[in-house]
């Protein structure tokens, strides 16, 4: 196994969330009249300091496109200059909080700017081009094989430079929106916004933590007044209602928060939200750090060999559209538990691609070790120890693979450990069984029930005798049917079945 | 009439207000084992920057004292430092919220600590000692004559300085708890806290803005993001979802604050706590400039004078002992509205003792100009240009003076204004007229009842006949019956009538 094998160098997790988090302290989002404002931006922010980086972007909400650039600055302090320059809107009818949302207002001196125009700014607008779902379907169609379909699929729809800026961005906001309260509030992504399997659109799931536990200098004779909470014999209730307060403080006061709703009474209860502005569905914990060790369990695996993500990415997009998974919560299987599916037959091959949990467990050093929640969250962050897998199979190879692996596998008696990297009797008698990788004792797919473990199975036979025909026809169908992953998506057949979520 | 007539030399109410509240940003507030723990605090503040002031008070809650200390830094970027030190109990069920408000944890090495004490501070620590209610007794039952107890009185009960501090630091533990939101938050103290007629234990009535609107340069091109009001047509409804939301905070985060309740519906709409820590009730109001305003034409009248606040405060807490007033709002005479009856009273005398408001607002200059909630708050505020009254009579005369001027005072068709400093025929039928110095259209004491009214009536007549025994009958009583103040307070005769409050 070698960290090289993902095809770039490896970068540990901790070391792209702080620099993310980073670039987030630094950023400001802009709301701009239209593209050509953004020379203008440009000369207003360096007043500041110097603007190392501009996104330009548009989100359409309630039938308005708005038009946002994210800014960039060299320097967190330019930021707060640029912050403690802002105004408030005019009227009395908003609510004018401190965050880094803002507006560009229209210049009072618009003639005399424009001729400063072409002193022009130094730094280039980015605009990031996503192929639409026909371009993708062109480009899959056009492909030369399964592989290179599953790679380019891959690469259109993975999350991109501003999509991963805009999601530390918005937790930012959350961050900067408690900081009187709570100056350490630390707001993380996890899941798939950084597990590195997630779509362009995925969700934004986000950990709150009030104040850094790991961080308290117990030597220190000051320490702050604490309210003891009323329900102090039940953390759980405790923290449902800050979670309550926090999700008015939301709904109310930050802005680009809309439909606000708070589910506290699930097993992680969740502040649900959109993030209109960054254009994102957002789903807020607290305690709740074990989801992001395991978002980062599940980035070292994307990130041990390069063929880890396409695959995840083929077979999570396979199921959305067979509608195997679905954006709601329920008795199917979630896109958690496929990519646990897809790692455990990865493990599974002969030679593995990946290895077990356990063997990152034992090669884990004093730098490595975690608990959160009470979870030993402790295995190998740094891969690059580790050595390249043998194993030389193709993406086709290994996407075929799949669907034979699970054709043939007994759900019904065995469970998966991706932790052992084996199977092992049931020890419930839940439909699907697989592992929880942290909590060992817990099954992540104890929600499925057997109607929908079967529909999962009858799909992955019909995905599997798909794949084979394929290659049976392979030369009458190229560029007249649609094949390889695009016979498997079923895109084209019933494009009306798509809900266009997640 | 002139300023130096309140014996000290004239501070204007902006200066007084920026100098409490720069004292308050550079402020911490201690819980201590004991007062000997100064020493060893002194040691620990000291390591982030020069201490200026250290005073001590004892707060007693549920059963339990507190032994609390409030420390001065020289800097406020020592406090910042401070702060920044300062950790988390250690305690997973009680919150962790950063304010001023803090505990001194034991030393883990204090036998050597010990040692340092001879190194000792430089900074005293200050104790203010305030007499007790039979203290007082026995020094007016002792004093010269009446005007010496209405003097005696006043030094006695009026706030001090360690209570004035307080009061601005308690306003400012909720700016930093809004400050992430809202950095310009500005909450200011108003009513008795400020208006110089406020008793040691006085309530803290306080106003919260949450963004500064004098101070936006509509020129700058960056412009805060909001939300739009969901109603937006309607800005009471507005600011009432804001104050649930910040109610919530103070209730679930903000140290010290209990007991918390939003009276959403009245007039100035409210949120009520008690600061155990500070040991005072609040209340929060919002959108109430004008009420800042109104406290600080009373410090005006109160500095104008040396006698203005040793009267109201004798004819305040004959009303509060008579239960002319009440700590609670109801039918009857609030402090206000009597604060207004002294002052027209002593507009009234020949020659006067005070100018009515008109004369105020004649002399304002452009720098007093002043707007809030779209009423017209302008008046005079330096008052160095004014010259003394002519008036010379004693407390003891004003006093007297004042229950004979309101016993024959016509209420039934007669209303006062301090704005014209006369009375005028009632514009309607409340039992009691007393204009509205700011809005003029509003009677102050619109909400005292026929019956109330004849009770204050009585209660003068009483008070007056009682002052004219007094004289006739001096020599006999003095020493052995209560006389002057005491006998006019009753306060000897039913000392269980005493709520013990206000
Ligand atoms: N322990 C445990 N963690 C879960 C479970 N489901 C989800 N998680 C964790 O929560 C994270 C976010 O959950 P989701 O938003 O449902 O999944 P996701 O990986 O973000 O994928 P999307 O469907 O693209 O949002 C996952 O990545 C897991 O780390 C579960 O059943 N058990
Ligand atoms: N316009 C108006 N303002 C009022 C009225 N009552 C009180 N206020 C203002 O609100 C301030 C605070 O009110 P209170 O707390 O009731 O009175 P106070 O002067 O602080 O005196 P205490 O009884 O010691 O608290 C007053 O000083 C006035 O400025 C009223 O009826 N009308
Ligand atoms: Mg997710
Ligand atoms: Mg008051």
């Amino acid at each position: 196994y070698c960290h090289s094998g993902a095809g770039e160098p490896f970068v540990p997790f901790d070391v792209l969330v702080n620099q993310r988090r980073n670039e987030a302290r630094r950023s400001l989002l802009v709301e701009v009249a239209g593209l050509p404002s953004s020379t203008d931006l440009h000369q207003v922010c360096s007043q500041y300091g110097a603007v190392r980086k501009m996104f330009h972007y548009t989100t359409r909400h309630s039938n308005v496109n708005k038009e946002m650039i994210l800014v960039e600055f060299d320097e967190a302090e330019s930021l707060e200059k640029a912050l403690q320059a802002t105004r408030s809107p005019p009227t009395e009818r908003i609510i004018p909080v401190h965050s880094p949302f803002v507006w560009l207002s229209a210049s009072r001196t618009a003639s005399s700017n424009r001729k400063k125009t072409n002193i022009s700014s130094t730094t280039d607008i980015i605009q990031e081009t996503v192929p639409s779902n026909e371009e993708l379907q062109l480009q899959l169609s056009q492909s030369r094989d399964l592989s290179e379909q599953i790679q380019k699929s891959y690469e259109c729809q993975k999350l991109t430079e501003l999509g991963s800026r805009l999601r530390f961005f918005t937790c930012r906001q959350v961050e900067v929106a408690l900081s009187g309260l709570f100056p350490q509030a630390c707001v993380l992504p996890f899941g798939s916004s950084v597990n590195s399997f997630g779509r362009i659109n995925c969700d934004l799931d986000m950990i709150l933590e009030l104040f850094d536990v790991t961080n308290q200098d117990t030597t220190q004779r000051l320490v702050f007044q604490a309210k003891k909470s009323r329900s102090a014999a039940n953390p759980r209730i405790t923290m449902q209602r800050h979670m309550e307060v926090i999700s008015d403080i939301l709904d109310n006061f930050v802005p680009g928060c809309s439909q606000v709703r708070k589910i506290l009474a699930a097993r992680v209860p969740i502040i649900k939200y959109r993030q209109d502005l960054t254009d994102m569905e957002c789903d807020l914990s607290m305690a709740n750090r074990s989801g992001f060790y395991m978002s980062e369990m599940l980035y070292l695996y994307g990130s041990m060999d390069k063929r880890v993500r396409p695959l995840v990415f083929a077979i999570r997009k396979w199921a959305k559209d067979r509608h195997v998974t679905s954006p709601y919560a329920g008795r199917w299987v979630t896109n958690f538990s496929l990519t646990l599916l897809v790692l455990f037959y990865l493990m599974r091959t002969s030679p593995p691609v990946i290895p077990p949990l356990q063997m990152l467990i034992k090669l884990a050093g004093d730098d490595d070790v975690r608990t959160a929640e009470s979870i030993n969250c402790t295995f190998l962050r740094d891969l690059k120890i580790l050595t390249a897998s043998d194993n030389k199979q193709s993406l086709e190879d290994l996407l075929r693979g799949f669907y034979e692996f699970y054709d043939k596998f007994d759900f019904k008696e065995r469970g998966l450990s991706v932790v052992r990297g084996d199977d092992f009797v049931k020890p419930e008698h839940n439909a699907l069984y697989i592992q929880n990788p942290l909590e060992r004792e817990l099954n992540v797919s104890r929600n499925v029930t057997l109607e929908e473990l079967e529909r999962l199975r009858s799909e992955i036979t019909h995905a599997r005798y798909r794949l084979e025909e394929d290659t049976e026809h392979i030369e009458e169908q190229q560029g007249q049917q649609p094949w390889g992953l695009l016979s498997l998506w079923g895109a084209s057949h019933k494009p009306q079945a798509h809900r266009g979520l997640n």
